[in-house]
């Protein structure tokens, strides 16, 4: 099962390679990883997107938050969330027609241009793993040359209970 | 010096381990990063944020290159590019005053909001760093649930000499 952990961990050398190292220990391979900075100096949140066992994927989030620099370590995708992602896609351009399809096409998307040659774009893009795929999709007939893209962010939706609970909770 | 590092990597378990290790192995602290899908089946863009000596930080290129399932090791920062995060950001709008100031500041950032309930919102915000932490800290006095930030990522710009070479070339 596709599964979404989101680790709460110190800014510290050595730390993520900790984290990491659980999965590849097992064999399990991290589909996308990302990590940011939170409200608080010195502390990241790291979200990790794995296929595995529901059971192992457990057993890790344990060993993760008996790790020293680890404050939380939760699934995400075991109640109600919102997953996002945001890519940046290098694309040709090479006729007046192609660029202004391309401009209706980041129109319907909500996404940005942010970057222009005469014949290439530079197009941010987000939304969550279904959009993101639709929009590189109907991009790739004008020609990619590059995408670069982050790895997912999950939050846990308002209603959901891990929302309501969470300040100071800490495990799965 | 902070340095944005992008390296292309097979999505297989240990590959990224191995990576992350040549970074603690230094006493080099990754600040974010970001592993993402790329066009190409089995293969991830990994964009690191790191801040250090740029001839260590070259010698780190050089080790990952050597990795067997490397096939491209860069600094992005070395040449024009574009940087770009994104955060869910879980804000309390507690009166209807505060929910209609927290939309204009959405509306101005051209921000999404993502979910809702009487007492809160789920905002998903994108743009460079200092975008996004400018965009938080007007948030900030609403009071925050929770931030979830993905890595950065980078790309050069379309007038760089990495953008003109891009296809085929492997280090920095």
């Amino acid at each position: 099962m596709r599964n979404t952990l989101s680790i709460l961990v110190a800014n510290e050398p050595g730390e993520l390679s900790r984290i990491v190292g659980l999965f590849s220990a097992r064999g399990y391979n991290i589909e996308t990883i990302s990590v940011g900075k939170t409200l608080e100096e010195g502390w990241s949140r790291c979200t990790i997107v794995t296929e595995g066992d529901d059971a192992v994927i457990d057993q890790i989030l344990k060993q993760c938050i008996r790790l020293a620099r680890v404050r939380e370590a939760k699934s995400v995708t075991s109640l109600p969330h919102i997953e996002r992602e945001m890519a940046l896609i290098d694309v040709s351009a090479r006729t007046p027609d192609n660029r202004s399809e391309i401009k209706n096409l980041v129109d319907i998307f909500r996404a940005k241009i942010v970057d222009i040659t005469h014949d290439r774009l530079i197009i941010e893009a987000s939304g969550n793993k279904e959009k993101v795929d639709r929009f590189i999709g109907l991009l790739e007939p004008f020609g990619m040359n590059e995408i670069v893209r982050t790895g997912y962010v999950a939050i846990n939706t308002l209603g959901s209970a891990a929302a309501r609970t969470m300040a100071g909770d800490s495990t799965s």
